[in-house]
């Protein structure tokens, strides 16, 4: 069976950061699965291909929309009966179209190295169906384009780089804000009102910028987070696709004045 | 003037893996700018763009060649006025070219994000001639192709991803190691000697991937790394463009029989 499942990354929002072979690749897939539109995050990574590909593109595909569960999955404890049994449902659509010899394009926002439920869909196709070939096209994260857009390199030089989600506690995000050169912080839309405080407390409140939904039209990029100081406990408007960057050399501060809002390089015809 | 430098990320090797916006702007330029052949890694970003673009684009190019002096740059500190004399010379030849209005590409291997010496020619640029307009283009990291290609995520749920050079020492090193997740060790072939043995004391050197060339037609993926084990003081073969990838969940053990030693999508037409 020469039928394949791609887990493709879409990148963070315009559909020219999309690679050729993720473009060539949704371009062959005859079927296109997603999750349905009520799962954040992936309806948008649909819109993506939608305006990657033309509408005629479009028509001839045949979407096939997967009901996810939206509760989070942890990785050390097996999911709940029922989550594990939806999942391998949505499984069973794919695998149902795999076996009649149509490849599947499942695309993902951003890069599936990073946090991509993409993953998930691994998991579990290999364990139901572990004949199914499965291959995973790379994709531009949020955090590379937000360091293109604000020309600020991530790492360089002898820089130490973390990646984490600011859900942990005071305690270990403290540690690694110490201890690494960039920082950048995951999920920091529900956590505002402790972050904030904590990034004043460490003097770092000025090396870092908070960009949401980047490589959208609609991109924002903060470059004072000061603004929220004083305000625990309101609750903070910032978009669920919002990243926070710390930086301690070459800090956002001196470039502060190159930042611009946002970067539309001319579309591909 | 709107004569602009763009800074591209071009990927780890596979010139499908260049995004539609480098491919575009590539195009567009008239200049292509690049360190000469002698410097690593630059000749092999040239290389792609000759890939990913027809012989009669690439006659049609205007090539300068910038002569960067090999020498490390600190970035604390100012460096060596010859060094600096050369950087300026080299921007100089670019300016020159954005003076007469003709915008300039500067393709870089994998991601200007991460560890790309495009930035030492935005901050040597911004410098000597602050009007000139320079813009990145993310592109795809060796990380995330060397993660697609051996469908492991480099992290997920909440996962803490460490990227660090493997030339600190082995004190900060063990820190990270151990209080990390997911760790990429960049920059990995002078330090085979010590690195390995580190990884064995700590028990992760079973977790532990080496991947050469990633995305390049002679990628190889070593998932066995005990094979250095015992051999200190002899030179390792591995080459200039290696990466260590230790996980600890998820670990490669349980993906080694997936992994391919290669994973080349059918080129685009």
């Amino acid at each position: 069976m020469s039928a394949t499942l791609y887990i493709i990354g879409v990148g963070p929002g315009d559909p020219d950061l999309l690679t050729v072979k993720a473009l060539t690749l949704l371009r062959q897939c005859p079927v296109i699965a997603t999750p349905t539109a009520s799962l954040k995050g992936h309806s948008t990574a649909l819109a993506i291909v939608r305006q990657a590909l033309s509408a005629k593109e479009m028509q001839e595909k045949e979407i096939v929309e997967l009901h996810f569960p939206m509760q989070k999955i942890h990785r050390d404890q097996e999911p709940e009966a029922e989550v594990l049994q939806a999942w391998q449902e949505a499984v069973q659509k794919i695998v149902a179209k795999l076996r009649q010899g149509k490849s599947v394009a499942f695309p993902t926002l951003g890069d599936p190295a990073i946090y991509s439920t993409g993953y998930y869909l691994y998991m579990t196709i290999t364990e139901i169906y572990p004949q199914a070939g499965v291959r995973f096209v790379p994709g531009i994260s949020a955090m590379s384009s937000c360091s293109a857009n604000t020309s600020a390199p991530l790492c360089l030089g002898d820089d130490m780089l973390a990646v984490i989600p600011a859900t942990f506690s005071d305690k270990r995000l403290r540690q690694v804000l110490e201890s690494f050169d960039t920082i950048v912080l995951m999920k920091v839309h529900k956590v505002m009102d402790t972050l904030i405080p904590l990034l004043h407390d460490l003097h770092l409140i000025e090396n870092a910028i908070l960009v949401e939904r980047v490589g959208m039209t609609d991109e924002r990029v903060m470059s004072d987070l000061t603004v929220f100081l004083g305000k625990e406990g309101q609750v903070q408007q910032v978009h669920y696709f919002s990243t926070i960057i710390v930086k301690k050399r070459d800090s956002f501060v001196r470039l502060r004045s190159k930042i611009t809002h946002t970067f539309l390089a001319p579309r591909t015809a």
